[in-house]
């Protein structure tokens, strides 16, 4: 039996609403400076890991593009076979796209904002599509029938749709034996590592995953994991990191 | 019968080997700041237009690869789907690869500088599979068998390897109405031009295609260009420019 490849996944730096505290979700925005330097080390972190990536895939929005352009030239690996999805895309955070974090929480308690940011089933409230930040009109969703544009997400919605992407795109190149790096985003590598690790509903809400940090998983031939969780590149990073993430918005 | 699509060629900008006048070939140089710039330009160019990229196309080599991620950036079609094929690349520079053009100009005399640089059919001695610029170790070439990997190349070859790509890739997808970028090098693009406009194997010494200024081919049916020759979305930049490059090396 031939072994299984080598899953890479690389979760996109600091954008430019991240900065400034924003629900971003589908909205196209950018990378900061801070954002491009965790991609520079990201790429730092593959290449000095002798992980060699034979293709990546990425969301269609620019900051995990971004990413992955900046880490894979970082690492030497520029030139390998690119595929983009809609389904490795962040969860469609709804009509609170634009909005800030922070006064949203004031605005509707903690209790309900928890529950929008972490609950496995509880999207927020729809998007209008006269929004300023309603994707509606986007031409990179146009080939989209209507009941595949989601007005908005919770976890359970972006597992959906995210899993057809991983059985049908990633699941026969690693089979293949191939070394395969995925950079998406907070909650479309949640939803992977949910179902990779097979974690419940309940547990999901308390696992963040860092920036920047590639996180390798090595998959036995049923594509479980050897290592439960996977192995960060830098782990003591991950580990602070990812108690950084846990207090945003407070 | 369904319109043809439209296809748009843009030759990467300014590399760190064109600034400091060294014959380049398949040696993966990035581009300069002046080229990042260049690039940026084309983007602006293809967004002002109207033109909507649907695909890119590019070579294996860096400097192509961050002149379409640049400009598709600028046009706000970061998201396109993505090829890259070593059938795109620069033609290979066999011996000379590395090698000052101006040294080589006073080294070898002017005929032989110019029957290396433009005809048709002369390749340059090729490169020793041990010399420091030789890509015969090189990861992205390692599944084509040795009979597919050039150690140099005339302009003749170039169209040879060029050619099963265009046919098999991008005129399916022109066929198909959709607009195809294809970012890519002198070389690799003055093939396709020579293809495309039915040019003469000895008119094409004199054809210079500029950098960074994206040319629009308009096709019939039988993939004929409507106008011979493209337009240049910056016609008067296009001019000045080729002007320069035939100057190269003097």
């Amino acid at each position: 039996m031939s072994e299984v490849g080598t899953l890479v996944l690389l979760r996109h730096g600091e954008s430019e609403w991240n900065a400034k505290n924003l629900f971003t979700g589908w909205v196209d925005v950018d990378l900061s400076a801070q954002g491009e330097a965790e991609a520079r080390r990201g790429g730092e972190l593959i290449r000095d890991s002798g992980l060699r990536p034979d293709v990546v895939h990425t969301s269609v929005l620019r900051r995990a593009i971004r990413t992955s352009e900046i880490a894979l030239h970082t690492a030497d690996r520029h030139w390998i076979p690119v595929q983009r999805s809609w389904r490795l895309n962040e969860r469609h955070y709804g009509a609170l796209q634009g909005k800030d974090k922070k006064q949203t929480l004031q605005e509707f308690g903690e209790e309900q904002f928890m529950l929008w940011r972490r609950s496995y089933d509880t999207p927020p409230p729809p998007i209008a599509d006269d929004d300023e930040w309603s994707q509606a009109s986007d031409a990179r969703y146009a080939a989209l029938p209507p009941e595949l544009r989601p007005k908005t997400e919770c976890l359970k919605d972006v597992v959906a749709r995210m899993l057809p992407y991983w059985y049908d795109q990633i699941v026969p190149q690693l089979l293949n034996g191939k070394t395969v790096l995925v950079a998406a985003h907070g909650n479309s590598l949640r939803a992977l590592v949910k179902h990779l690790d097979g974690i419940s509903d309940e547990a999901i809400a308390k696992l963040n995953i860092p920036t920047g940090i590639p996180l390798r998983y090595d998959l036995d031939a049923a594509l479980r994991p050897v290592t439960a969780g996977g192995t960060y590149l830098d782990p003591e990073a991950a580990k602070e990191a990812a108690a950084a993430v846990a207090n945003q918005g407070r």
